[in-house]
Formats: structure tokens, C-alpha cells, sequence
């Protein structure tokens, strides 16, 4: 649940732009640990799965994987075990994003694996339907984000402010300690502040900072009013 | 071309086991840089995707990957960016693994992707029909690998050699410099011998090693009587 | 909801068995009327895309899908387009079987469409949790099938007779009106006897019936309890 | 192999159009019948699955499916049997089209099943090199179409015709004959006429005629110049 995750929380997902690969990742990383020791924010980096040991080695804020497979340990060439993300340093996941859906019996097997293993699972969803699907299979967090926001620059929080509140209350309805993300098109501090506004209890986005001409300055604003 | 490989060569793919995974992908690489030194033989590991650098950052042996998505660098959560792997120490990669079996589209884009970074690319296949349609794609190695020999103890060598001989015919009409590997059931010395014998430039294997009483005997064995 | 059908229903998916394609599929289905003519029971056929037509047109029992994609009219080759099934005949389908698992976004998609479409939604579902989130989506009917008794014989009205009940609660706690079906193991008519005493409405079967020595007396012996 | 197949050929695929499924499937194919019958040229239509019956049934121009599954007779709920699809009287598939891109195995399996049913199979590609794999493994028609023109109304023969002959001459190294189309942005006499004169043995195409304000008047230019 979301009392394990300190809020308001602020979850950078690193996607799989050279921005954030490597080397790049480990400085978005370092940078990210800054601005939350400064602010006093809770920052969750979110590496590919091959930089995952690289951050995870060298910052302190919490690190998650960008997505677990439905698999138990064996014979599964090129998927990615949630036993791996775990020794990797990762301390939670990503799961069914917008750029990976999954199958339903997958989002609920991974869910499980992941409690079984006290990894925390960000649940991305697209409309308040999957959201309150989602509620039901216990994740720590659900993430709405509504496909025509993504990546548009037009926060959720402002350009469908009753999807974030009519989402955050289904799914206290369901269970008041699942934590409720915005995670569209948020950039700005007062898309953060709109989004902890409308109920929600952080945000989780990319290019909003990866891609700024400053990531750093970006992400500093970004918590800036809170 | 196989040539940027020293061959003979054996390729082993620590797949999800947990035998395989975190510490223990390091101990079973760097026991397999020890039979490497001792006897000469080109030893390729290929661990999990967020084992790479914790791998690669201990063992001068070539570290490969399972698998590489068809995806650019950009919004791609979760899938797997040929650049990350690489710079987590990959110097090649799996491509269309039995477990992990790819759109055509997509094999011909990775094979591409390999060449233009300077990774080696090891196509697995399943039958004669598509080792020949892989080969037309020029990846650096096709492994054949008949399903129903997968995981049986029962070497293809041994079983099918006429499908491995006939594989390296059909090979090397599409172009000679194409390395061939034997892909299932194999684990024993002479598995391997037979491997050579039938004109192939290696073995991929996996089980046979790894869940060994004791891997390391296990593969110096299997290297034994080259 | 279920009242749109009536119960107790018997669902005969035909997948993909030679013994109910092309004439085969007419033949079976042309029984199952008998049988529901002289039982007075609800007997619903599904029969693969390319057999609708032939079916519908023959049979005045309803006639399902086994799937529809989640797509709108357009360009997708190969897609089965549920305005497609709807003019061949099908006045339902099925969703998420376990032989065609879909996305969770691609769910609540069909279901949605299947409700503008007028067309009745009957998911498939693997456990208690998966039954509970489909549920949330509103389909007509959840069809619970715990994969291991598939195909095996073994009644999930009589081996786990608690997740159908469990499963029959949790659903109704979020909806009365939706139905929900045994679906793994059932063959006699016990088993469906047991179903509708555990409170489902009806059972979802296939192999039980299509690959039996005389699959009209099977079917009749079905529902000869009822 | 071609020669099965009279050419030059038109090859009409109806997408998920709802200008081309149920009754307007028909009225397509109709009149699709009435040109090719008015001009000699061997038109194929292609309607989606549930509507192949409702097509062969009432004309006698070949009638080809959208896709068919790499499946065999079982338990495949929601897959598309091949004997399905021929005893819908389909006497063909395409397969591997852009809009549902087919594992390399499957690819493989599809041809071998269609050439054992004697069904034409018509592989679609995207580039040259993933048509020559797709021509060794022997389908009757390679149908390339670059991904950047599908549905651009530019068409590939006069945008990149280097392609379509670079195309034609790889595959009929591998075998003369496999008949090779031209499938993107076709829509016009000049179009197919160019498309011929670069040595490809005729086209596939969807939007350019079904989408036109006249399609029965748009599929008598296409083939007015021949």
C-alpha cells in the first residue's frame, strides 16, 4: 500500500531515451537524489533494466524497474524476472504502461509476485474503468493517464481534472491506501500542485524533465511549490 | 560474420534461472572465465538484462544479451534499447530465442541494429526453412535449435545430425562467413564433439550447465575433447 | 446483464477442433437446438469466426464469438471487427479466454463495445482476483476457468467448489446482474448440477461435449438434471 | 507458386472497413466479380473471416483470407484455423501483412500449412531484405509494401520504384516463381500500369478503391491501362 511509499512522491520514468541510458541515466539519477534531499521530495528513478545495478549502486532514493514479466524463475530467455529487478536494487516496478500493456492475468500475477517479494507496484491504467479494475488486484498505486495526454505537454490534471478526481475516489472506495498518480503531460510545478489539488498523491512522468533543455532545473521547479 | 568470433565457441544462456541470477550470474561468468583461460576455448555468457554490468564489470570474456527489441531510442518503456545492453557490457546478443520468439520484421530490424553498433548477432531458429530465411537477414551466427529437443538431454547432434549438417549446407550456399551453432539438448563432451563434427561452429546451450550438480565440472567436461 | 439471457445457460465454445468446423460446426450446432427445444434449456453455440454465417443462418439458438479485437472500423487486416461477427450472426462472444488472454485496456475495451453493440460479453477469467476486476468492467457474464482443471476432466464445480462460490459472491458484492459460469472440467451432468448448487448460472464447456463418442447424448445428458 | 494464379493480378484487401464488411463485403466483391469479368483480369477480393461465406458463396472470383493463425486443429479459441477459412471457401491468405506482423516461425509454418491445404499464400514485407527471407520459404506471392506509403496515396511504384525491381530480382534469384506485388499507395491506372513495368506481377491494395467516392469506378481505372 501506499504507507510504505512516502507521499507526495514524485516517479521518474527514464523510458529508453539515450537522455537517460548509461552514463545519462546514472547523472539523471545523481541529480534526482539531489533535488530530493533539497526538497525533501520522494523521487523514485526509473531506469531501463540494464542500468538498474548502476544506479541502484550509486544513489540512495529509491530505484524501480520500468516492468516485471509474468514469469517464475526458469526457463524464460530475454524476460525480465522480478527476481532480477530485485537483486538489481530495484525496489518496486512500473507495470502495464501505456508503451507495455499487459494481459490481465499477467497485470494480476505480477502484482501478486510483487507483494510476495515487498516490491512496490505502480499500476498504470488509461481511463477510470481500468483504474478501478486495477484498485481491485491491490496494487500500491494506480497511474492514470489518459492516452491523448501522453507526452502532448497538457497536464492531466488540468485538461480532465474531474478523471483525476472521480479516479482518486473509486479507488478509495475500493481501498484508501492505494496511492493515486497523475501521470500525463505533467511538467510544470502547478501541474504537480493541480494534481496533489485534485486528490492525487504525486505524479509519475518522463519527458516533462528528461527531455528539458535543463532536466535538472526542470525537476527543481517542478517540486518547487509543494 | 563469425569471424569477429573466435569459434570454436560456446554460448551459454543463463536464461531465468535463479541457478543464473544476481550473485550467482557472477559466479557461474567468472567460473566460466576460469575454463575459458584454462582451456582456451571462447566461452560466451549471456546473463539477464539487469545482470549485464554486474557481469560484464568482472569477467573479460564476451558478455552477451538474451534479447534486443526492435525499438529506437525514445518512448519505449519497458522494452529493451540495443544501446542500454551495450553500454551495460553486451558485445552481442540472442535474437529470436525459442522463449522469446520474434516478428519477422522485427529480427530483420535487430540484425540491422546489431551490425550498425558493432554487436554480434546470434539468431536462433527452429528448423532448416527458417535457419535459411535467418541466414538471408546476415546475423553473425544461426543457432538451431529443434523445439522438441529443447531442455530433453537428447543432443540434436545426436538425434537429428542430419539437421545440423543439412542447416550448415544451406548456411554457408547464403554466405560462408554465417556461423552455425547446435542449440538443444547438448551437455556432454560428446555432444559437443558431434556438434563440431557435423561442421558446426559451436554450441548455445543452457540446462545442461547451469542446473549441473556441479556447473563448473559440468562445462569443463563439455569442452573437454576439442 | 445476465437477464438479457436467460438461465440457466450451457455455453458450447467449439474452438478450434476439426470436429466442430465447417459442416462439422452446422452439425453441432443443429443438435444443440434440438437439445434445446426438447430440454427447454439455454443453449448458446460458439462457433469459430469464419463458421457465424453458416451457423446463424441455420439455428435459431443464439450464436456467439469467441473473440473480438479491440479495434474500431479501419485498417486492421486480420482483425475480427465485432460489427463483423455482429452481421454474420453472433449476438455475443467471449473475451479473454484462456487460449486468447488479452490486455487489460483491450478488455474493457471489447466490453464496452460489446454494450453499445448490444451484443452479450462473457469473459473468461483464471481466479477469484481476475473474476473480481472483470467484474468491475461490467460484462455480462464472468465464465471462472482455473486453468489447471482445463481440459482435464475434473469438475471445477466439484474439485475447488469454494472459488465458485467465492468468485459468485465477490461478483454479485459488485453486481447482481452479472452472471457467472463454471468453465473447466465439466462434462456430466452432476457437474453441472454441482454449478448451479454452488450459485452459478450456468456452465462454459467445450472438449467435455465436441470430443465425447456421441457428443448429442453428451449434451443431453448435461442437462438432464436440471 | 504464381503460376497457380492467373496474372497480372489485383488483390483486394477489405481491411476492417465497414465500407467492405457484411452486406457491403458482398456488394464489393459483386462488383469487384463484374470488372474482372468485363476486362479478363484476375481480381481477388479479401473480406475479413465471418465474412468468407457470406463472399464465396455468391461469386466465383477467387476469395482469399486476411490472415490465418499458425495453429493446428485443438483447443485454439479465437485463433483462425486454416481449414476454417478454406471451408468458408477461402482459397487463399495473405499472411504477415503490416497491420498483423507474424513471428518468423510462424510465418514459416503458415506457408508449409498453405501449400499442404493448396491454399495461395501472399506474404507481405516491408524492405527488401525481409523479402528475400520471406521468398525461401516458397509462398506463392511476395507482396512488399514500405511502411511509410501504406495508405499515403503515394504510390510505391513511382516513389521508390528501384524498390519493386531491386525486389523482383532478388526473389526470382531465389525462385521465378514466386510471383512479387506492389502493395502500397496503389490507386490509380498509372499506378498499377508502373507497377507491372517494373516486372512485379500485379498489386494489393484497400483504401485507394474502397475508400473512393466510386469504388466500383475506381477498381474499373485501376485495371483500364493493362
Amino acid at each position: 500500500m501506499k504507507e510504505i511509499t512516502r507521499t507526495p512522491v514524485v516517479i521518474l520514468n527514464f523510458k529508453t531515451y539515450l537522455e537517460s541510458t548509461g552514463e545519462k541515466a546514472l547523472n539523471l539519477a545523481k541529480f534526482s537524489e539531489e533535488v530530493a534531499n533539497e526538497t525533501g521530495i520522494n523521487i523514485i528513478v526509473v531506469p531501463q533494466h540494464a542500468d538498474l545495478l548502476r544506479v541502484s549502486n550509486e544513489v540512495k532514493i529509491p530505484v524501480f524497474a520500468q516492468h516485471v514479466d509474468a514469469v517464475e524463475a526458469g526457463g524464460h530467455t530475454g524476460s525480465v524476472l522480478l527476481e532480477s529487478v530485485k537483486m538489481a536494487g530495484a525496489s518496486g516496478t512500473l507495470l502495464n504502461h501505456s508503451e507495455y500493456r499487459m494481459k490481465l492475468a499477467d497485470i494480476q500475477k505480477t502484482v501478486e509476485m510483487s507483494y510476495n517479494y515487498e516490491m512496490v507496484s505502480v499500476m498504470c491504467t488509461n481511463n477510470i474503468e481500468t483504474s478501478i479494475a486495477s484498485a481491485t488486484l491491490q496494487p500500491n498505486f494506480v497511474a492514470i493517464e489518459p492516452p491523448e495526454l501522453i507526452g502532448s505537454g497538457i497536464p492531466v490534471s488540468q485538461a480532465e481534472p474531474e478523471i483525476v478526481e472521480d479516479t482518486v475516489d473509486a479507488i478509495h472506495k475500493i481501498n484508501t491506501k492505494i496511492g493515486v498518480l497523475c501521470g500525463a503531460g505533467i511538467s510544470t510545478a502547478d501541474d504537480m500542485q493541480a494534481a496533489l489539488d485534485l486528490g492525487s498523491d504525486g505524479v509519475l512522468l518522463a519527458s516533462g524533465i528528461i527531455l528539458a533543455d535543463d532536466p535538472k532545473k526542470a525537476l527543481f521547479n517542478l517540486v518547487s511549490k509543494i
